[in-house]
């Protein structure tokens, strides 16, 4: 195969990105130069972000540039190496962006096992999101033990390790999740002591009757209404993580902002936003300890595998509808 | 004198207070029991916070209860005492609350020194404001040496001490206030790098070409337009100090959250409440340094002292209006 398909920017998006959005094409394979890998990529990662990435706005990242391959995570193995220390049948997880083969540096890539985990693993609940879960929740969430988590999200790629974390650790937690199906998965298969259907259950109540005492730890994957809900259920001292806002990434125009953001100071409480990024030098920390719990048997993961390299953004689309169900990601070759 | 003048709650307000809202009444003086004391109240402190207390909601501590005399700090003379270590002639400062004679334990008031600083500043610069602006700007705000700070309120009680600490502690500062007498007197007397008047300037826009590369802490009095302008100023890792929010204390169903409340995530920053209480251990260690920073004559203060008990709730209002030009306090015996 000597092909590599890509998946460019074309055009910047208004709201949820479509069929105008990339351009796809079919491009000749760059072999590698001095110090860079030539890889298939495998699967690619699908993640909120990738909707902010789109914008021409200042950010923690450039945006992605027109005519640039987008930017994704992804996970595959290696066809041809100049680099030191990789070599051709390595497989590894790093920047591949959209495309069926990457060729370019190799640092930042990460040598990956597939025969201890499912390729896809390793860009979802081991990979950035897992991360992602780990020091939200631990660092800029600072859980202690026996302390009450909201997360919401809670049976995506991030959310549904944040509460499997913070029940390892002796929390009681409360998932919000859309539909009784993810609901369920997060009670009965994750292991939640309750999940909120924000589709047919009213959030705010619901959290008084199942949390009386408040929260310590509001992990945010959305934003909106559901994150206004959560800030009228604060104990002393609670810890807001603001992960992302899936409610408002496709039109920040219309992003609401809790009205109630004076309960911080009622509750001497604190609502901090982060990037996984910013913990970039401790991933081997966060890796090792998600790879030790994976091997005890006492994380459960949940791929969503979608098939179709030129069905990019409809499958990312998905995220925004909730159509997905797991850590999304996409088959690319 | 053997009257007691007291300001009590009498219906609870929507909106400012009025003539309405408190009655005032004159009461026999209670001699002090066991364990207890006497005090003529000299001055009372009149605090944003204040308006919060009147609202029958729940919050960090009880509300002024129907009936019950107004709450609030003061400074006085003690007339009587049975309680040990206290003497008839010593000055304290604590919870008088609004009346011109205090009866009652002595407990969490503490010995004031007339001849080392006037009376209402131990209500003020050094008492529970200064305490706040010690505390909220080097705890909550985690300020550091060289950083910028933002303060709005910058010529009230708290604002004109966070300024000057951080300039005492070598950070660049730019107020924010209403007019150009209050501005001067911020960049004049108190040495701030500048201060943008919010009545007569675009405060988004100013702070874009004061401080183009951000700012570190912005410590909040105000909340409202002027949070949100902020906000659009955070460097990486910013603080945002939610101290008190003026703006929407006499009508929260019109408090406006900042929309751009997701620039904590693009700048991995932290918005986070307290009320001064959380640091009432650390009292002593804070009333050292602003005592010790006054006898160098590094710190400026400016007491706005009204006169009168019955005017109570209109100068309470004057904090509101923007009126007080310093601290406001409230001469009452």
């Amino acid at each position: 195969m000597t092909e590599n398909t890509t998946v460019r920017l074309k055009t910047r998006p208004t709201g949820m990105v479509n069929a105008d959005t990339f351009a796809i094409a079919h491009e000749p394979v760059r072999q590698p130069g001095e110090g860079e890998i030539l890889m298939r990529v495998d699967y690619v990662s699908l993640d909120p972000a990738m909707r902010g990435w789109l914008n021409d706005a200042k950010s923690y990242i450039p945006p992605v540039g027109i005519g640039e391959v987008m930017r994704a995570g992804g996970v595959g193995e290696v066809l041809a190496s100049n680099a030191p220390g990789i070599a051709a049948g390595d497989f590894l997880a790093g920047l591949t962006n959209v495309q069926t083969h990457y060729t370019g540096p190799a640092a930042g890539f990460t040598k990956v096992d597939p025969k201890l985990a499912p390729l896809p693993r390793y860009i979802g609940g081991i990979g950035m999101p897992g991360m992602t879960a780990y020091f939200g929740l631990l660092e800029v969430g600072q859980f202690k033990e026996g302390e009450t988590v909201v997360v919401s999200g809670a049976s995506g790629a991030v959310g549904a390790i944040v509460g499997q974390i913070a029940k390892l650790k002796g929390g009681t937690v409360i998932g919000i999740a859309g539909g009784p199906e993810k609901c369920a998965y997060c009670v009965n298969e994750l292991g939640f002591d309750a999940c909120i259907d924000y589709k047919s259950e009213n959030v705010d109540a619901r959290l008084g009757e199942l949390i009386p005492k408040g929260l310590d730890v509001y992990f945010d994957n959305v934003g909106g209404d559901i994150l206004e809900a959560a800030m009228n259920h604060l104990r002393m001292r609670a810890r807001i993580v603001i992960c992302g806002a899936i409610a408002g990434y496709n039109d920040f125009s219309k992003i609401k902002a809790p009205r109630n953001y004076l309960n911080l100071l009622v509750y001497s409480a604190r609502m901090e936003g982060f990037v996984v990024f910013n913990y970039a030098k401790r991933y081997p920390e966060g890796a090792a300890a998600m790879i030790g719990w994976m091997a005890e048997g006492k994380l459960k993961f949940k791929e969503d595998v979608q098939e179709g390299i030129t069905r990019f953004p409809d499958v990312l689309n998905m995220l925004f509808t909730g159509e997905n169900f797991g850590k999304l990601v996409l088959k690319v070759s």
